[in-house]
């Protein structure tokens, strides 16, 4: 039987297990990417593994997050991070090169290889026919020092897309129909592999966008074929010679099929409070709105950002909109200037921030008090945005430029004219901010400013657990919730004892203090449970708070991985209606777990508060047992060693 | 006798009093400007006057400051700016239109012309010839509402320049030589008049460059003449018809004479942590830098930025400098994006900022601890930069591109080969972000943020103040000492509980809990005390904690008559020694205030705890007298309507 290009891509790469879906495999890492909100904690791990370099084919360490830098960490994490990478054989992109997954599609990806990212957006690079997957700091810290990246095999859903896209119609309203159709939790568990006939219309740039948004999915990633699109995009960023084709044999057989006809779509928004929460943009037009942003990794493109740029020629920005343009790439900013672009985007009115993730991630330009802001990012969750009432409408570039000139929430086939954008012959190329690692690395200091503070460490798991349920909750719990971002937070990445004092911080301001008042305990959680951003301090917080499980409905794949490394168990409940039984401030108890805790195993929690007990189960493979008994990754590695 | 140009424009205006030195006059005020970081308060006094509109010339609402918007409460305050100014005949400077300065320079500024603002930055435009004044955010509410505004008549000093600058030799170095020569407080009860050959020499945002930063001698403002430059500059900004010329009479008298040559300087810069800590470059020459900033009022024109683009043309910025660019304006974007000179900055490695005040004021790129930062900015004083430990250097842009581009302080007349910026032959006219009032004001709602607190209220003063010395400080206290900014405190402007809390923060942490905990009291200070920023929270915020006077060696203008406008008693020791009299906890009674209080008259301090009495007087006029035996300038002019 012929292969689809995920499994041929895995079978290529595989190191233990096999390709049989919901069993544990592990893969070769060719390539890894970290970004400094998750980096600087990645790095001390690796560090804490005492190897002299990396051994991946090449790991890049980005700058794009914590760029407003209101106080002294965020530089001195630069520092860290810059001379780390130096001294560890890593490139260092510095700020205001780019966001990470835009610069690395632009520069590093290589259609067929496989991709480690610790961030959630890391499957953007599927649009070059990478298999590029986000994941845990602590997860790509193992992969750099050359371990395998160890995960569920996924079921892989064929996307399979025809026709084309009308006028004024994006690929990021391929993506929003999608969540529209199979909802935030409808990817857990999977790969999506786009073909069919529709495939070739699209650039790699579109593509990115829908492999971007794929993690919104809940999906382990999504990849597109290597064709003739994908040759002309390395070709247009003179790296032709990565290039090969790769796409799905003939008789490639897939777990599930989803169909689009791409002429079939208009375009489409997600209201708040989440990804899935789409209409069309037709339904609520008229809305008015307070700001316009665009940019993020979804849609920051020289495509997206010359789209801007023409419609925005000769016209004004609506006197009561502030719309803001964050570039995601230097090469994508210096060619917007270049050829006259940017020009016009700034005569309409437009502020350009700085090349970075900005506003996506609550960095900046939060929306005033219950306001109304339209952003081509990929989230839209309650107080992301940095204001806890606003309101955030995600859309295409075409949407929010058609918006910010109107006042109200519009339609762009309403624009008055059409729009042609033109393929620049060739990418303008200079890697002059991405720094090689250093050919002394002896020489090499590492800067590490106050505000890095050593990794926390955990004692091996204990053979019963008790404590108190600390806090109950519902569906849908992102990690923005768990260890919110924003910049107040963000710049606390590299320092856990400050951070761990906003966990759960917009839920529950008492949580902190309550956690280690209590000496730890439990968290009871809903549906998909840990969505949204990789960042592995939802984790590893908790973890320094004290939590020893968590107990939920579902949970989503990487913060389940994240646990499972920072030791927490990841506990689900055998009958659902048992979260029924368990209440905020419950004694619960866990005894025998070392007889309990097996593969596919049922394990009995006393709650002794309401004298019940209740069974729960897991996903965990023998390996994540033996992880989470050595209470964590880097203690269960060391032990290896 | 003939008059000099300051005598000219006070004279035309002059409402009371006579120009004799030290004695206090009043003159009307054409124009004022706000900044959002003081405007929301300003506003807040004005509409406490229950007036239907401004009655000045012109009044203009600038955005520059709370531009990062990390939580609600900055757009808020946009929001309420905008309306303000809507319904109560102000222009609105939208965010992304410049700094205050920068465009009020080149949109509104009228030679001959008075204007108050509530920047101490304000004399940005006696670079034009309008005599322009920096004040508390009440002066001008006062002003707005058609009042005039008092002070005490300073000496004029003419600064007569000969000769021409050298090449690499600019505007910059001029003021720093200045500011080595008199110090942060040689221009205490001065205005600097420029005069002599060299001034035709100077463009006017050379002009603009020195008497923006003549605000860190201290003195009440600096002009120039309005000549040949003036009508030029105003001509390529389409405003040819304000133009007027105005100049010193031949036997003009001023009270002191400062000569400087042109032709003898040579690049300078201000070491941390004060401007007056000048050298020239090359004695500190090699000193390795973290980062390099481009912007400010002081330093963010047209000019500044063409200089940057040609140094920067074909070069890169060091790998370990991170180089931002803050546009002063939109005008001078889009004119640097039309002509090409930004991309040259972007190709260089530059990151690209929004047009706002932005590092300088510490709103982002604070530096690494105890790094080095090389500025075009005006102030370096301690922790303003967002880093407590860094070192911040003010410098010209030349200095600055080549430190960026060398990784090390470097003289710009190292530079490898010269650089010549021609004059646009106009400058790129586009007011659209500049939103006129409404006409219809009634129908104008103002939108009023959660952050957006009434203006707390003080009582008449009592006949007796007693109380402990809440702290004591040293020379030279800068307002941001008392009232930090940066991004965690200037988002509360319009909040004086909250900000309250801040006050002297990075002196004493526990300042604000004591200050409420003894139910306010004294503050004892040293010379210079409330230098810097005319920020009238720096007065605001003590009174809300029970701040009742400061006695100090002597004080810094705008702060006086912010402690005056807030009711606060601004003291000065009849003898300096007594300083040593007082310390912190000391308690302190002043009896029969009302008989006591006189002008030119002395006020004994009864020390209970040393048992001691000192002798203290001030500089207050009958006027001020009144206003804060009346609680304050909003008091009294309540009881005068």
């Amino acid at each position: 039987m012929g292969k689809n290009i995920v499994q041929k891509i895995l079978s290529s790469h595989l190191v233990s297990g096999r390709l049989k879906a919901k069993t544990e495999i592990a893969i070769v890492v060719d390539q890894t990417l970290t970004q400094d909100a998750t980096g600087t904690m990645a790095y001390l791990q690796f560090e804490a593994m005492g190897l002299p370099g990396v051994k991946t084919k090449l790991s890049v360490s980005y700058v794009d997050h914590n760029m407003l830098q209101a106080g002294f960490e965020n530089f001195d994490d630069h520092l860290f991070l810059q001379s780390f990478a130096s001294k560890y054989g890593i490139y260092y992109s510095k700020p205001g090169n780019g966001i990470c997954h835009q610069v690395h599609l632009e520069r590093f990806a290589v259609p067929g290889g496989t991709l480690l990212g610790s961030d959630s957006h890391t499957p953007t690079c599927g649009g070059l026919g990478m298999l590029s997957i986000g994941a845990g700091g602590l997860d790509v810290a193992i992969a750099m020092a050359g371990g395998s990246f160890y995960f569920s095999m996924p079921e892989i859903v064929l996307v399979k897309l025809s026709g084309a896209l009308s006028p004024w119609v994006t690929a990021k309203d391929v993506i929003l129909e999608l969540l529209r159709r199979l909802t935030v939790k409808g990817g857990v568990g999977k790969i999506f592999e786009y073909g069919g006939e529709g495939v070739k219309t699209l650039t790699v740039t579109e593509r990115a966008t829908i492999t971007n948004m794929g993690a919104e999915l809940g999906a382990l990633t999504s990849i597109f074929p290597s064709d003739a699109q994908t040759k002309k995009y390395l070709k247009m960023q003179g790296r032709e010679d990565v290039w090969q084709p790769l796409k799905a044999s003939a008789n490639a057989q897939y777990d599930e099929t989803v169909e689009i006809d791409l002429s079939s779509l208009e375009p489409m928004v997600a209201r708040p409070h989440s990804p899935d929460n789409v209409c069309k943009v037709r339904e609520i037009q008229g809305t008015m709105v307070h700001q316009v942003c665009i940019g993020s990794c979804t849609n920051s493109s020289y495509h997206d950002l010359m789209v801007a740029a023409a419609m925005l020629k000769g016209k004004k920005v609506h006197p009561d909109v502030s719309l803001t343009i964050s570039p995601g790439s230097r090469q994508v900013l210096e060619m917007i200037s270049k050829n006259g672009a940017l020009t016009d985007i700034i005569a309409a009115g437009a502020r350009i921030l700085d090349v970075a993730c900005g506003p996506c991630i609550g960095m900046g330009q939060a929306p005033p008090s219950g306001g109304v802001t339209v952003r081509t990012f990929n989230r839209n969750f309650e107080g992301r945005s940095g204001t806890l009432d606003a309101k955030v409408y995600l859309v295409s570039p075409e949407t929010a430029v058609i918006t910010a000139i109107r006042g109200v929430i519009s339609d762009p086939r309403d624009y008055d004219m059409p729009i042609i954008i033109k393929d620049p012959k060739t990418f303008l190329i200079d890697d002059s901010m991405i720094i090689p690692p250093s050919e002394n690395p002896a020489q090499v200091t590492i800067i590490r400013g106050p505000n890095i503070k050593p990794l926390p460490k955990k004692e091996p798991m204990p053979d019963t657990l008790h404590g108190e349920v600390l806090l109950k909750l519902g569906d849908n719990i992102t990690t923005d919730h768990i260890m919110p971002a924003g910049a107040k937070v963000l710049p606390l990445r590299s320092n856990i004892p400050a951070i761990s004092e906003f966990v759960f911080e917009k839920i529950d301001k008492e949580f902190a203090k309550r956690a280690k008042e209590k000496g730890g305990g439990f968290l009871v959680g809903g549906i998909n449970y840990g969505q949204g951003s990789s960042r592995e301090h939802a984790a590893l917080a908790p973890m320094y708070l004290g939590v020893k499980a968590v107990i939920a409905k579902s949970f989503a794949r990487i913060h389940r991985s994240n646990l499972v490394n920072f030791g927490i168990l990841p506990l689900t409940f055998t009958e659902e209606n048992d979260y029924l039984v368990l209440d905020q401030g419950d004694s619960l108890e866990l005894v025998d777990i070392k007889k309990q805790l097996k593969p596919g195993g049922i394990l009995v929690v006393h709650n002794r508060t309401k004298n019940k007990e209740i069974k729960v189960t897991h996903l965990l493979s023998s390996r994540e047992i033996d992880i989470l008994f050595a209470g964590g990754l880097l203690n269960y590695q060391a032990q290896k060693n």
